[in-house]
């Protein structure tokens, strides 16, 4: 028995909800139960150096949680001088992840700039920040359409991501803090809406785990990134 | 005429939310019109180094905005490595005015550490937060109260802060973005319930002001205070 | 009485001395009693990056305490790696109150950086800093007029400081260290030669202030600019 | 055909070499072809301070890279003044992989600390240096029973890892530079003696892989794996 | 003929004012010419945590340019956010200079901290630096004297140290700025009362220097380092 | 007796092989007894901002040691966020001595960075990065020769380099760690291959040294550093 109840292959409660800032063109407060990460997608007319004159665009992210999004007061990135090791390798997913399913030409030499901050975390949050991303992408991605400043089909595909993991021997979807910090394996899968795979990162903090059992995860994983996608599909419908 | 067609006495729309996160021991979402912070008070058992032994606690705040709370994205200052000269500045008028109401000696060797980000900038970010945050701080005192922490009145009086300047040539209450940019003066009052003054900041950035400009603005800044008050009463009843 | 038996709208000795060091387009020495700070105005045919090609000037100030500036050796900001949070404040102070009084555009596009190295200690060192800042400013403009490099006035009016406090009940003006460290109420007035208010800040950490009070501490503080705006006179003359 | 004509399912030359430096406990130069990295393995008597007092030891790497390891010259990380994204990514994937294989509470309350150090890269840093690290930490546990430190035993299993990837259509073993750089599809392995997985981290950044595509790595690397096992067991014999 | 007309064996003029500022237990403005250093020397009762508990003391210095301090502004190193690699150097030659003329068991566990800051630069800041900070510290010492701090002598020796180098193919004393810039061989001794040597550094960025050249210039400095013995002698006396 | 049982004017074991990493325009590991660091000479066809269009080049140099290249294990600089003073004191060194042997202009608009990274510290680690530091240089050059980038002759003459010391009484050439950290005086020489002065660095942390004990150190580095310029002229030939 899951802590919260849940059957093995379920998600927690996901809500999708845009236009949640005034300024962004493209923003989502996404919800996995009890993580909340408020998304935002800037779009800017410049590139990174090493990019420019390739006729090519670039999306990137950076994410951050606020101090007390969590149990204990977590210290301030910004006070403290620098990202942490956790954060750098988040952000850095989340980035990868995106771009895999953005036509980098067919955007033309701007920059979108994803910001993902946690409001409360409750297990998960890089996989709901993916989620969410996407819309918030999505939704930036309309914004330059409806300005003409695109012609072709810039989005290839949807993207979603949720985390699966091995808890008291079963494989479970969707995990929360409570089974996170118990769970024996711990996976998060990111996949498009064809339910190809743009990144799995699977680790076994305690026991290593077998073929099989890895391809339990995957399975679960299938089944939550595509009911992910039908969700993000309702919320930019 | 105001861009907001406010009269030159009247205050944004305010709404102070308790409650909002789910860890911290206080918490308040404060809105000026679509000025919005989101405030956590964090109870510590434990001390800065400089204070231990001294039978006193401590107030502190910190102080961020979401990258994308502006018309244009800032840039993170967890990435860029330290914290700006203007958020020192406001985190540390946001804790030296919150500390102006509370008895440290009550409040017994323990630190409340005040969280204020900005989830979306539109002008008096600073006097928003400390509105917010008062509220936050007695949600937290509140909690420790209910748990036998403190048996004295830790909270001597409400703390609430407005802006006011001269826009246009005339002395107007709680300037939003349009009014603050074109602004000749501003500044900053924050205050007791009971009317005393425990910060004033007066700034002619253009045109420096003379004392009548000024006892115009205090004046006004007086019966803002007072109505901010009220809603914190409200809120907290 | 005061400790050091001075009446209560009293200036300690005040002293503006010119051309203290070499290189410099303008420098003083200002000592306000045992507060010495070293003055200097550097012009640069440079601007900050997002002034460029506005046809405007730009006047910044640093500032900065000897480690043995103060009682106790305080450590040393560059090999802390950063500027304290007091540090940013107050140099952030320093060039808002000098802007005040200079026409930019009639400076040109050029960048004039005042810095403010504390030498010693005993209260009072902002307002110091900004009353000889006044007078490197000065000096470098006037350096600038005799090489023919401006043609219309750009200093508009001095700029003088002081601060003002209630020490044992009494206000007085020009705190020293001694009360400053005992004043339940500080509060620093930035004025014009004309008598009108660039800045106040007045900070009640212990007790709030009445309005009666305050407006007490603005009565010495012009008092006290109008007397520190006559030694600039005689200084530059 | 590959770039360097192996077999599809063919390792680079790889050497593992011990003890080639003079103080470490442990120590191991890892060749996978021309990616050469040398790893030591510290014994400190020391842990984090999170960690103290839980009766268990920890094992933690850092990872660098020589300025000249690579192709153009890549800035020196102490000189640029913190570690990149992709050190520290690497870093915490060695920590972890090796943990995975340690009875921690065997060790006691001491700390091992990998160093990976990169003399020259040609694609696979990350898989040699944990296919070396294993090597060096096995010296330096080695090292600790020699002396009766530990009595029972405190490694569980090896640990290797290897690259695989979809070059031109074909899954590949052991990518190297040349093949890396155009692969659509890259993942990392780190699996046991016995086969099972510790951790797997597949990436497209071109085109998003089929489920099909991603178990004919994962067949690729445990051939691969097995192979660099019998090499760490020659090694330690 | 040197640009300043002084002979080849020719210091410039040197004052030591001693007891110029207010707080430190030793303090003296030390000028070579055009070149002024203000020093201060800090007694404190701790130690670095490396020396803790072995009866011993420590001398460290500190180093700083005022910004202006230079023909062209320099930029402030808190500013920058860490010390430049001259600075460093400079610092660690300081403190060493003066630690091997001082009896760190007879100093017991304090640890004595000498400040140079630079006020005016004109060459030879260093050596300029190490001079003054021998009369602060013995200013320091003897304030512990006063004290009955300590009981046996703890200064072993003058300190003093002076720069020659060979220009326009003459070997000449204590360089200027002018000098300096064009020197072919700058070399700084360090040497104490009795002519011995604490530290030599010579330096050819252009041509190297011969064997003679180089004793030409060790004749030289111990001529202006018995000059400057003399002149402390004066100093403390 | 020295603890290796060399005689007082003998070298340790030297060796200097070059071409030892596949990318490095030029490269080499020297090698004093038991330090050993790996050289690399990076050559880009850009250069210092404060340089460029001056018709000159430039030869830099960078330093580290790996972490557990000494006894106990060093911090990372990389991960402690900054190099520390020694690091920066002898990269410094190694750029000076370098640059002192190169015609600059010869060189034309680029810039050659050598790296000295210490794989195993014995003692002497900068005076063997020097030494190795020219090989590479020259097989740096040599690579442009080769390319017919440059025509006239780059490299004036040979650098190498060698401390001496006065240990147990006794002036002692090349020193390794267990006579340094015994050593009562420390010289650094780095000298031409016509046995000219570039640098002297000698430092007397204990007893300071009269002019005949420093000219015996000299007498010994003279033929210590001739028999190195041998090693280099084989090693280059």
């Amino acid at each position: 028995m899951r802590p919260s109840r849940r059957a093995p292959d379920e998600l927690r409660a996901v809500s999708l909800e845009r236009g949640v800032v005034k300024y962004a063109e493209g923003s989502c407060m996404v919800k996995f139960g009890d993580t909340h990460v408020l998304v935002t997608a800037t779009l800017e007319e410049r590139l990174p150096p090493w990019l420019k004159g390739q006729g090519r665009g670039w999306v990137t992210a950076e994410y951050g949680m606020l101090p007390r999004a969590t149990l204990e007061r977590t210290r301030r990135e910004a006070s403290a001088g620098k990202q942490g090791g956790r954060t750098v390798e988040i952000q850095r997913l989340i980035g990868r992840s995106l771009r895999a399913a953005v036509d980098l030409e067919a955007l033309g030499e701007r920059q979108i700039t994803v910001d993902c901050d946690v409001i409360q975390a409750d297990g998960g949050t890089r996989t709901a920040s993916i989620t969410g991303a996407w819309v918030a992408l999505a939704d930036c991605i309309g914004w330059m359409k409806a300005r003409n400043m695109i012609k072709t089909s810039v989005l290839r595909d949807n993207v979603a991501a949720v985390s699966c993991g091995i808890y008291n021997g079963t494989p479970v979807l969707d995990l929360d803090y409570a089974e996170d910090s118990e769970a024996d394996t711990d996976a998060n899968f990111v996949m498009t809406g064809d339910g190809r795979i743009i990144e799995v990162q699977g680790t076994a903090e305690k026991t290593p785990f077998s073929q099989d059992e890895f391809l339990a995860l995957l399975a679960l994983a299938k089944k939550g990134v595509a009911r992910l996608v039908d969700l993000q599909k309702m919320a930019v419908a």
